[in-house]
């Protein structure tokens, strides 16, 4: 693990990283040989034959990714289940992790803490260590950054590619949770009520990676992606790296019991749905599977209590079009371009 | 590689991050068939057997690791060097990288363009390619990281621990140009020359890592640490992870022309040597070496070009002792904690 590297850079009264390293981090490894104690600058992955390593990393922003009056521990906890999230969606088995942080300028030992006891909380919920990493200071805004690694037998990674005309666009849990989640904890969902919005600003503060589906998506699917930045964005992304296009049925897409009684509450419906499906943050799976194959990947998905849903269907062609009870909708900046001006998404 | 998932963020007239990724960063795979064309959520690593992956993740943030000044091109060749000094250290081959940008809001093409060029010119280099990472806004300054991997022969990677009593510590290269440099850079080297202010300023914004001592290293050494934050510091942190205490020859320490010129220009020899000694971003290797294996050593880094000076032995006990033509010096806090109050280093 590299110490603060930082010429110059101003400490005042801010918690010291090597001390952050050994108190707080070192904990982090559980002993995991492959971190070496965080006392190296490197960490070391041993071979494992017959499986490949998969690879992500996700940056988080405070202000940008998650609200400066999140606690924490639960920022902690969001970051590692983003990153989850995208081994879920690979069907790969999480491993390790290694951990970038830029502290803002005296950022203190409870802040530290609380944002410690967050991942280690996680790290027992989910069987994960930190295998090394990075601690800085920086003049803005808290900056995470996590590169997660899984392992996936050799040559059974599931990609964003490989769906086939035909095939069904199957999708995990509940859509839209994330985007009212959002607006929920910033106090903008003043229609529901409070423990509809409690539930729904806690489902944003802390996804839920759908690791449980592995061994569906290993068996059942050609291709999948979390939906991070939308259903329909995310989806579609699935169709275009397939080089096909994508029939979406909105009002198939599930809903949990507060983004229902939310819709309700809409004037146009389809248009609600629509919305809801072009929201982020939902860390369900979106993923193409023959027609074949769907009843199987629906029962592998329940044996471990996570319902799945039929939205969609893969088709020769580009892009999303999504209909309402059979009528078609333009869907054409929904979800593509985050923040991009809509501000009150 | 993932997109900006950021609800909320502001846009305005900023580089678009889903452009950034298709114009600028996938030309960057080189095709790489582990990137899977920067269009998934994450890379795969294959199974390599009879070799360990060495991971290694540092972060870089704008006005604390480099200059608000500085060319993004040199910013972005810097980001990769300091990583794969890491890799050299542990004697490993460099492999690929994962990168995580967070551009301040409205960064436009030409920075974008620029730093992307200072990666391709020192991927070239140093024959490596972007496997995937993530690009985000942010309302801070320009935050970078990188995860970068290499690998090794199996159990073979070169750690910070394993030195004995009685090794020698062999360094490469010269040391303080790092620190000297940064001076330079804020143009704080007022009595140099300006050949010799631009010569180290280079050097500071230009780390040569050292991949060349790879075979000496992996051959000879017993345990080594890249020089990032100054020569006392790591040495002393491989005295220490080998529970060992160093003894250090000041008069030893190899300068360059430059360095030794500035070193004429103090009034202190001893203390001018102990604070190029402290200084860091050097990006040499340090390492500890049986006194059998020296001459083998200092004569494989020859053999690629590589000077190397006996600078110090490694003995029974802790802490570093650092002397000057035989007399000790107190080297109190000196490069142990950087930018802890001393701004002026």
């Amino acid at each position: 693990m590299s110490g603060p590297d930082a010429p110059g850079a101003p400490v005042g009264g801010a918690a010291d990283e090597f001390e952050t390293i050994a108190r707080l981090l070192r904990p982090l490894t559980g002993g995991a040989p492959e971190a070496l104690n965080l006392a190296d600058d490197a960490a070391v992955i041993p071979s494992r034959p017959g499986f490949d390593l998969v690879v992500s990393k996700d940056a988080l922003v405070c202000g940008v990714h998650f609200l400066p009056d999140d606690p924490l521990d639960l920022v902690a906890r969001k970051l590692l289940r983003v990153n989850l999230s995208d081994l879920a969606a690979k069907a790969a088995e999480p491993y390790g992790y290694f951990l970038a942080v830029a502290w803002p300028e005296n950022t203190g030992w409870p802040e530290r803490e609380r944002f410690a006891a967050g991942l280690a909380k996680d790290q027992d919920l989910f069987g994960l260590r930190l295998f090394g990493g990075d601690t800085v200071a920086t003049p803005g805004p808290l900056t995470l950054s996590v590169t997660i690694i899984g392992w996936v037998p050799q040559g059974r990674m599931v990609r964003r590619s490989g769906a086939q005309p035909g095939d069904h666009l199957l999708v995990s849990g509940e859509i839209g949770d994330g985007v009212l989640g959002l607006r929920a904890a910033q106090g903008r969902l003043a229609a529901m009520s409070p423990a509809e919005i409690e539930a729904l600003a806690d489902r944003y503060r802390l996804p839920r990676p759908r690791l449980g589906l592995r061994a569906a998506l290993l068996g059942h699917a050609r291709a999948a992606a979390d939906v991070s930045d939308g259903l329909l964005a995310d989806a579609g992304r699935v169709a275009e790296a397939s080089g096909l296009g994508l029939d979406l049925a909105l009002e198939q897409v599930p809903l949990s019991a507060a983004a229902a009684a939310w819709a309700e509450l809409q004037s146009d419906r389809a248009a609600a749905l629509a919305a809801l499906a072009a929201g982020g943050d939902d860390y369900e799976i979106a993923c193409a599977v023959a027609p074949e194959e769907a009843s199987a990947f629906i029962e592998a998905a329940r044996a471990v209590g996570v319902p799945v849903a039929r939205v969609g269907v893969f088709r020769q062609g580009r892009g999303v079009a999504a209909s309402f009870e059979g009528r078609p909708l333009a869907v054409d900046r929904l979800g593509y371009r985050h923040g991009a001006g809509d501000n009150d998404r």
